[in-house]
């Protein structure tokens, strides 16, 4: 089968806002070891998740058209933000396969809530957009969608207050309408709330389920380029990781090495293209 | 007097990478109003305390060159890591006068502090910087400086959390060091920080001076302008007050109150300009 499709061999783009990416690519690294991967963190203009839909829809196609000028295969939006806010105009601009992160967690939120009370947090814009609500409902109708923004969780995690008791009385604070709607599902509609997962079961207690968006997002990029059949198959060396960011690295490889936890390559600096002028549809592949 | 001097009648240009320099606007507007205020937001790209110096230099060239093309006659940097990290290059690039929120804060705490102990609190790149000590130092070389990043504190402030139990669990935290260090002064080194003031005075008692860099600035450009004979002497109707702001305007509008408190007109979205190829010293004005 190898060679068969000259595209398998590319890399898979990932962007995100930042760091929280990274653990989208943690997530595809452990499910496909073999697939080289770029990552774009835009670092000079973190974060997303308090901007507006314009503003947030101009970053990612900056952000995708660098990675499609890497001559990747398919483009991850590994940010929440970006995923709720410009997901749509970037599977019209671009002729790549796009991957979010929110339709995958919304559909195993929706499978796995017994009761169908799905809670979900995230940040100020990605819960405003709606977007994990309308992507619920279109798997379960009649599920009860309970969204709560929780502007203070990013900046706990950068901190590295992971475990701190001020970090679980702010979780008790944001959680606390959740539980009193009885939730037995929560979604982490942020790329950095996985590092939050124990101080969050602190909180809720073993009864409600956590869907990590992270860990969704990769097993639905691993079906997808499966069936559209541009995995790297056949590969015996390990895929790199090349990562890029818009603000100078230093700052870059300390947070990686919490949110990577794999190895990668030396991060590099990168000025996004501007739009060209007249950015169309489908046009960049 | 009047029209004496051409410049005198434009209005003073102020940037910030967000909301919260207008801290420093609404002290102008006290101690000088009969002034034209322009403010810059660049909301878009906030914040810049977690950023490199390298970027920070960048953006704030970017927000003096749009200033400097609305014709202002001189440029405050309401924005402590601004200050830290670009205000030389400014002074170089700009035919202008450029002020910044350190020096006069710094100054202030020279001076007023008893024991010469004295705390300064500010965003990561601001301390990391270590301009206010070296700022302090200049005023008084015996003077011990104790500085502490706050990454959470401008969340805190902006999530409007300003009196919570978690708020001054938060500060305690930050302030144990300096506290321990026995400080009778402590520079609020970061202009969303006066909106903590009652909380900050609650952990620290009434013993520490606290020193508001909004304030010492705006009390520094007047003084400075008034030097220069650039003070729009003679006006008698009220100055107003025009905010541009690099995202899109409505979330701008609800902190405006918060952080202004003074009537402003209506918040205008512009695009930065890209800094011209070979932008060189002193050619802008």
């Amino acid at each position: 089968m190898r060679g068969t499709h000259p595209l398998r061999q590319r890399p898979i783009g990932v962007f995100d806002s930042g760091v929280g990416g990274l653990t989208v690519v943690r997530q595809l690294r452990r499910l496909l070891p073999a697939e080289d991967l770029i990552y774009l963190g835009d670092t000079a203009r973190v974060p997303y998740g308090t901007k507006s839909p314009a503003t947030v829809e101009r970053f990612a196609c900056e952000d995708a058209l660098f990675l499609a000028r890497q001559q990747v295969k398919a483009i991850v939006v590994a940010c929440n933000t970006a995923s709720a806010l410009a997901l749509a105009t970037l599977e019209e601009k671009f002729a790549l396969p796009v991957f979010g992160v929110i339709a995958p967690g919304a559909h195993l939120a929706a499978k796995q809530s017994r009761l169908g009370r799905i809670g979900v947090i995230g940040t100020s814009s990605t819960i405003r957009s709606g977007a994990y609500a309308r992507a619920i409902h279109r798997e379960r109708a009649a599920a009860r969608v309970f969204a709560t923004a929780c502007p203070l969780l990013v900046p706990l995690v950068e901190e590295g207050w992971l475990h701190e008791p001020v970090t679980l009385d702010v979780l008790r604070r944001y959680l606390a309408p959740l539980q009193r709607a009885r939730i037995d599902t929560l979604v982490l509609g942020c790329t950095h709330y996985p590092l939050l997962k124990p101080a969050i079961r602190k909180v809720t207690g073993e009864d409600v389920r956590l869907i990590d968006s992270a860990q969704s997002c990769a097993a639905h990029v691993r079906d997808r380029l499966g069936a559209l059949e541009l995995l790297a198959k056949g590969r015996r060396r390990a895929g790199v990781i090349q990562p890029y960011v818009t603000d100078e690295p230093d700052r870059f490889r300390a947070a990686a090495r919490r949110f990577l936890r794999v190895p990668a390559r030396e991060p590099l600096h990168v000025e996004l293209p501007a739009l060209p002028s007249g950015f169309g549809p489908a046009q960049w592949k």
